[in-house]
């Protein structure tokens, strides 16, 4: 089978070897497709050279079906359509003992700390599997993994039906979470500088603003009667969108940091304070993300 | 009677002057006592001159009983012992529409923008009223305010019982926090550097931490079980705290924002995500948190 692995300096080696047959609890996927996300790239820009063991297979937004099954695996037969949920915790730190599995201390990633998707037979522990609808397209499939993120977001901002939710940043996540935000009755404006992404995003049928054209404060306040969004969500990694946000949510307004920021960023408290706005942190996925129907 | 206004320029003019009845749907508190809380002395050194129209009688944590009761007015007896809830809302713009008249987008604040308790007979609308227990004497119930404060806090910090709680700022208010925290059953500590504020707060029973001396994150560690606090509140008003919080903080832990940070402060969002924590500001009170009893 074809492997690709990073193996540092910006390189992906492609090698030719055998499949190794799956472990006790474990199954072989026969991976269809395989998505390219932003980790990805930082990967292979040797942005996260300090965290990976080179060579490592890396990938981990995917869909296949399953090839053979280890021992002690049940309820899991060959020809399955599968995506994998690929996380895995110690079960024994503080957060995992509260039940929040995902956010472990020691959480590791398939495709990042440990061997991922870009292969063509991939083994792994049977309890990372999510089943596919058997009418969903393999290649449609792959971008279930991308959603079940955009679906955490929206569960953590505790969107409601009729919202008015902003979504600053139109990449591929930000257009995922106006998708996940209307899919559940709420309506999205999304806020991006870029103008191809605009113009994308508006032919998705999504209301947009570019700030560097428009007063969004003005637009934001004028589009929610003068109350200010219900939810806003921080996907752009922007220092002048953290300013943003504080500003263009309601009183009792949340807003949703789903953007990596690596240094600390200015924050207007006093404006956290004086509208009591809620501010929560949305990391990866818990299983019901990939689960969940609307 | 003698009314003691603020006149700018720090200084605080006392005048005799003739009583004013009540007008309808007000009562006239003989005032007992009133204490000086933080913002009474912002005023004083003039850092709300912009906001404050001079001369201004100023005074909001108070104690006293009723002396005369105007028209329209209901349910209140000459004698009755009170204090004053001192916000005035609007009940039209969104955050009132919404239910959360403390934070009215045009509140007004008796003892800032309207007139306060420095006098010795003070005219307050019937439903700012607070009845007090018989028994609790009336130099105490002057604290009933800024206790308020304290349990309004508390209650935006969701905490419960047997919870380890961070309160970083041993002021007035901090203190306030930790004694409501207590008072539900959770453990506080209290993060202070200054050593006669530390003797104070020690003094009271409650545990108490100096940065400059020991090492805080490994001290919460510790005290956690390597797990982190579960809520922590900001009442410092110091940029060094904002990043201490997040670090004290753990998995899915709570922020309570109460200082005032007049500008923006850097905060490693980053931890907020890979955490993720919950941040909410908190402002004033509500009714319950002057009636709540534990």
């Amino acid at each position: 089978m074809l492997t690709a692995r990073y193996a540092g300096h910006g390189s992906i080696w492609i090698e030719e070897h055998q499949a190794d047959p799956p472990s006790a609890r474990e199954v072989q996927i026969a991976v269809a497709y395989t998505g390219l996300c932003g980790t990805d790239l930082h990967i292979l820009h040797g942005h996260l050279d300090a965290r990976i063991t080179t060579p490592q297979v890396i990938g981990h937004e995917m869909s296949g079906t399953i090839a053979a099954i280890g021992d002690q695996v049940e309820g899991w037969s060959v020809g399955d359509p599968v995506t994998v949920m690929p996380l895995s915790w110690d079960g024994t730190c503080p957060a995992c003992e509260a039940g929040n599995v995902h956010v472990c201390h020691n959480l590791t990633l398939f495709g990042i700390d440990r061997p991922g998707s870009l292969q063509e037979r991939w083994n792994v522990p049977a309890h990372t599997l999510v089943i596919l609808p058997k009418d969903m397209p393999l290649h449609h499939a792959a971008l279930v993994e991308p959603t079940a993120v955009a679906v955490h977001d929206v569960r953590r901002g505790d969107v409601q039906r009729g919202d008015k939710v902003v979504v600053i940043g139109g990449g591929p996540i930000g257009v995922l979470i106006a998708f996940v935000a209307r899919e559940m009755g709420a309506e999205p404006i999304v806020i991006e500088i870029d103008e191809q992404r605009l113009a994308t995003v508006g032919g998705l049928g999504i209301r947009t603003l570019n700030p560097s054209v428009s007063d969004q404060e003005g637009t934001v306040n004028e589009w929610t009667d003068g109350a200010g969004a219900d939810v806003v969500f921080e996907v752009s990694g922007s220092s002048a969108a953290v300013l943003s946000a504080t500003a263009l949510a309601k009183v009792r307004g949340r807003i949703v940091v789903v953007a990596i920021h690596p240094i600390p960023r200015e924050m207007d408290l006093q404006r956290v304070f004086w509208r009591e706005l809620t501010i929560v942190g949305a990391r990866v996925y818990q299983r019901e993300d990939f689960c969940r129907r609307y």
